[in-house]
């Protein structure tokens, strides 16, 4: 084999990026969040993986709810604010056109392209199922709403392609955004073009 | 607001693409896998989240154990083939070089850019959690080792712009791969030129 044996990693490449927003003493709070994943759906579950550290932790525990806001590359610089700034010293609260649905506590970004608002429904915390010394909590949300402008849709739904999303990726020491790039095949159906070669 | 409230879905824009490995009943089978999230850096954690349906699962829950393969742009066929193929109807013990590491029963792939070995510290089944009728199982595991070929790394880790991973992304009722596009800036980085205008 030709294979290197290489320091075990948390290598996940790419990962999106998306704004996680709480309230936090009844004040809006955001944070860039690479760590999304989704899980079901029927309901709709999702997850943010977020840093014990993270001030936004206090609203979604306090309030049971949080949403999750897609940025577009636009908003690249704003997004990563959001990561670099803490909650705990600066106020986000303005710097974005805030807006809540139907659980009131669980604040959305209008400039977003998407905006999913979700109901805590299951935290792991990851030192209880580990002995890392940082922590991380896994909150699984329901989306009980979700609001786009048209022109982010094609047919009702969300259009990857139109909203043009963020792509973060560790390269080796550096953390980089990406573009989106070309298309490259139909999921669920360029496989079939695959032939067995028996190795 | 000009916002359209739409039908709540799992939506996550985009998501990486690996191929899951298991051994079932002693034989080597590789699933596609949308949904899969980092967790914790030291140990580090990784989810990958399977429907129940999915036969690796069967050798995840017998070995605790299940290797992470990230796939590059030219294995998009083989990739798919594997998404679309289930275990139980098609052998795919030998469509792949199959190489086996410390936990000895968690199947890794030598055409795979990055394989990582996990070890399952903890499942969540969505069933337990939502009123689903379908159900996933979010397989948490700790990566015990991590190897790739010298021409994937920079300074002994990972590169992501060596790797060119697959990106998928669910555009509407299309789900299709796409190529990592052109880098927009570097995280934790590019937000310090962000100035707060006052709404």
């Amino acid at each position: 084999m030709t294979k290197n044996k290489i320091t075990p990693g948390c290598y996940v490449f790419p990962t999106p990026v998306v704004l996680v927003g709480a309230n936090v003493n009844d004040k809006a709070n955001f944070n860039a969040i690479g760590w999304v994943c989704g899980h079901e759906f029927t309901p709709p579950l999702i997850s943010i993986c977020s840093n014990h550290a993270h001030h936004t932790n206090v609203g979604i525990k306090e309030n049971q709810t949080f949403s999750i806001n897609t940025p577009t590359i636009e908003m690249v610089e704003i997004t990563d604010y959001c990561g670099i700034k803490s909650g705990k010293s600066v106020d986000k609260s303005e710097i974005f056109d805030v807006f809540y649905g139907e659980l009131k506590t669980a604040p959305m970004i209008e400039e977003a392209a998407l905006n999913l608002e979700c109901k805590l429904i299951h935290t792991v915390d990851t030192k209880e199922i580990s002995n890392t010394k940082m922590g991380h909590y896994i909150f699984i949300g329901e989306v009980v709403q979700a609001y786009a402008e048209e022109k982010y849709l094609s047919n009702g739904a969300p259009d990857v392609e139109k909203i043009k999303p963020l792509v973060l990726s560790s390269s080796n020491s550096k953390v980089n955004y990406y573009e989106m790039g070309k298309e490259i095949g139909r999921a669920w159906n360029i496989g079939l073009n695959y032939k067995k070669e028996k190795k």
